[in-house]
């Protein structure tokens, strides 16, 4: 039985109350939520996972931080390495992208180290595997990818994205989009590569019923890949894009159906006035099951700066019902992320996520801002700093910079506002 | 005669004609904007400013930067260094916020070197100058503060933020509502102090009209400050907030009147979902008057980073009529500003500006973005670096990781989405 099982016949499990309590909300919320296919628990049922989470409509944001080797720059220790820094900075789960020969190695090596729900993307095992094993990842098949799944999923991955949307109607739907930059999804690529080299469907389309069974076996959420995302601003909400939605849509209510948990995947590139949009979009197509969005980006200018360019997207993206923010790295577009990118990512993402629940407003999602003020507004650095959200940083900005006054910081010295009005309150006392 | 003036007479001036051009509008409907005064030209008629910039409805959303000394961090050839760095990352004016008693003669040296328009606080100067000459800011008294203004103007300012909003009418509305961080503004706190201490009106409203004259005289635009913006999200939009927003709004009318460009000062600390709401009150209060918000900042906890807080803030604000974003730096609530807290702070800003304007759409918006994805899509890392927001970033990004196929990045190596849809297009090509 799956948590969504469970759900249904409103009983609830052990862990649905753990997540409702981390939550600070009432368990019966949770579990109409997971009932109503709105929230999902990501956790496999053969793993014992230290922090799993929930994703969806009565729960905090998430966020996600992507990891993995590239045949370019491959480490398993550099890996674990960038794993434990986006888990210490705040990264709800991590995503394993791996895509080298070392691919199920790496995993295992990941699984072993990582405390939160663990993510990958299993078509680009099989396509490292078909290239090795039969010359060409244009070789891989039905055997191959159910065996890569049951390969993961016994080693404890919590969800697995599935590319089922690229598929020979989505991508003739797409030529009529004239695109400006094509298929940018990595698993999307290697997809229509798949089905224009093979003359054949999507093996992951096709074959749904056959992951839906290892899915629902292990209690693996699916999140519905979006191999057609636009890559540019100029493509965003195009009738390819949508055409894959409304694939989605459907393969989300046969798991839904099939007591398999779903999640859907988003944009992308999308202007700021697009986003909203998108997620209304989403959310009436998918029947209200949780959108997990990549960025989006507002922009196509901002290499170097894409994790900010993310922020701004995924913060009006989560308020306006997003439920799950994969980060963006400075390094997007340009390179393998260092522990550094990876830094900066989660904190963008994290700044992102925190701001939207203050709009949407899940449990106690202000508690941290009235902290931080009320520290603030006393004047004690101590708590300031603690409490910012990289301590790290904060104490390093206060000791490069120190006033002569130690109540003040060096921007206003003794013109502080927080000063002033101190003063201020006495001459009205006077009164 | 004012650029006000002349727009109220149809009469198209050079100026006019020059930031048309460079938005890339027709001039008319600049003219009619100014003319409503839903526009300004920043640019003082006394000194040869050699990018006077347009802030408003029809024209592309402007960025500012925040310089000038404290008492803590006094330095002129640092400030010098800090204009540099923020006009060289495209920051469209800069204001002067030094509050130290060498603060005319570092505002003579910016001016020098400051080819954008160049704001300042008056208050600050008129403040240490009465602490210098008289024992305290608090003896701060009309004549001063006019001497101040014209003192200012001579040197060829071109924006003066007047904070005639905190009056006693509007301190006593803040009074109500109880606000976690009372006042934050430096001039706001500083006004009430001296409405406190003297029993006075705020002369800064009390001689409106002064400040008027001196401001047609050098077609100063005024910028009507917000000292009593919200400094945490808690206070967003509070009483008080909207008490000095109205008085605002009838000062705006006044100024209009009197052929004197405006534009309005807002917040500050907003959650997401007020952003908008806090716009659309600003424009219906002011009158359509040009808006000029500091951040805003979207949650309180984000100390170290809250240029991407307020990028987020901002970008929303822009996208929705916000027209003049003041950047805020990673440096926020923790120390005076570093050269490269500023660089990142106006590319933040920057990031935010240019994403709001593919949604606002003056002239000529997304051709940037057009042509980095165009760079993409072809491969072309040689033009994708140097349209990228800072090439400086992107080219040591690229450096420090490189691919043994060039055409790709170590992100994806040989599977790059780009390079495999290339083949995908040569397997259709063969159907």
């Amino acid at each position: 039985m799956t948590q969504l099982d469970y759900a249904k016949q409103n009983k609830i499990t052990r862990l649905m109350r753990k997540i409702a309590q981390e939550e600070s909300i009432d368990v019966k919320l949770l579990i109409d939520s997971i009932a109503k296919g709105q929230s999902v628990i990501l956790k496999n049922n053969v793993y014992n996972l230290a922090k799993p989470c929930g994703v969806g409509k009565v729960l905090h944001t998430k966020i996600n931080a992507n990891i993995g080797s590239s045949i370019d720059k491959s480490s398993i220790a550099f890996e674990l390495k960038k794993l434990k820094t986006a888990v210490s900075y705040g990264a709800d789960t991590v995503m394993d992208l791996t895509i080298t020969e070392k691919a199920i190695n790496t995993l295992k090596n990941i699984r072993c180290k990582c405390p939160v729900p663990l993510g990958t993307v299993p078509v680009y095992q099989a396509a490292v595997e078909a290239a090795k094993k039969k010359g060409s990842f244009l070789k891989m098949d039905k055997d191959l990818i159910l065996d890569v799944l049951i390969q993961q999923a016994e080693l404890g991955v919590d969800f697995f994205t599935i590319h089922a949307g690229v598929t020979k109607e989505s991508l003739s739907k797409l030529k009529q989009s004239k695109r400006l930059m094509d298929i940018v999804s990595r698993g999307g690529a290697i997809l229509a590569n798949w089905i224009y080299a093979n003359k054949k469907e999507n093996p992951f389309y096709e074959y749904f019923d056959d992951i839906l069974k290892i899915a629902r076996k292990y209690d693996i959420t699916l999140s519905l890949g979006d191999g057609l995302r636009p890559g540019s601003i100029f493509d965003a909400t195009d009738t390819g894009q949508i055409a894959e939605l409304r694939i989605l849509g459907m393969l989300a209510k046969k798991a839904f159906n099939n007591g398999v948990q779903v999640i859907i995947e988003g944009p992308g590139h999308v202007p700021i006035n697009q986003v909203v949009k998108n997620i209304k979009l989403q959310k009436k197509i998918c029947n209200g099951a949780p959108f997990y969005v990549l960025g989006p980006l507002v922009t196509d200018v901002a290499a170097g700066y894409d994790h900010i360019s993310g922020a701004i997207g995924g913060c009006l993206a989560a308020s306006a019902g997003a439920d799950f923010l994969c980060y963006v790295t400075p390094s997007e577009h340009l390179r393998h992320p260092s522990i550094d990118d990876v830094k900066e990512g989660v904190i963008a993402s994290k700044i992102a996520a925190h701001a939207a629940d203050l709009a949407k407003n899940p449990g106690n999602s202000d508690g941290w801002d009235r902290k931080v003020s009320i520290a603030r507004r006393n004047k004690d650095w101590k708590t300031q700093i603690e409490l910012s959200i990289n301590p790290e940083k904060a104490t390093r900005y206060r000791k490069s910079s120190t006033p002569k006054n130690k109540k003040v910081c060096t921007m206003c010295s003794d013109f502080c506002s927080i000063r002033l009005m101190d003063k201020a309150k006495k001459l009205c006392l006077r009164d």
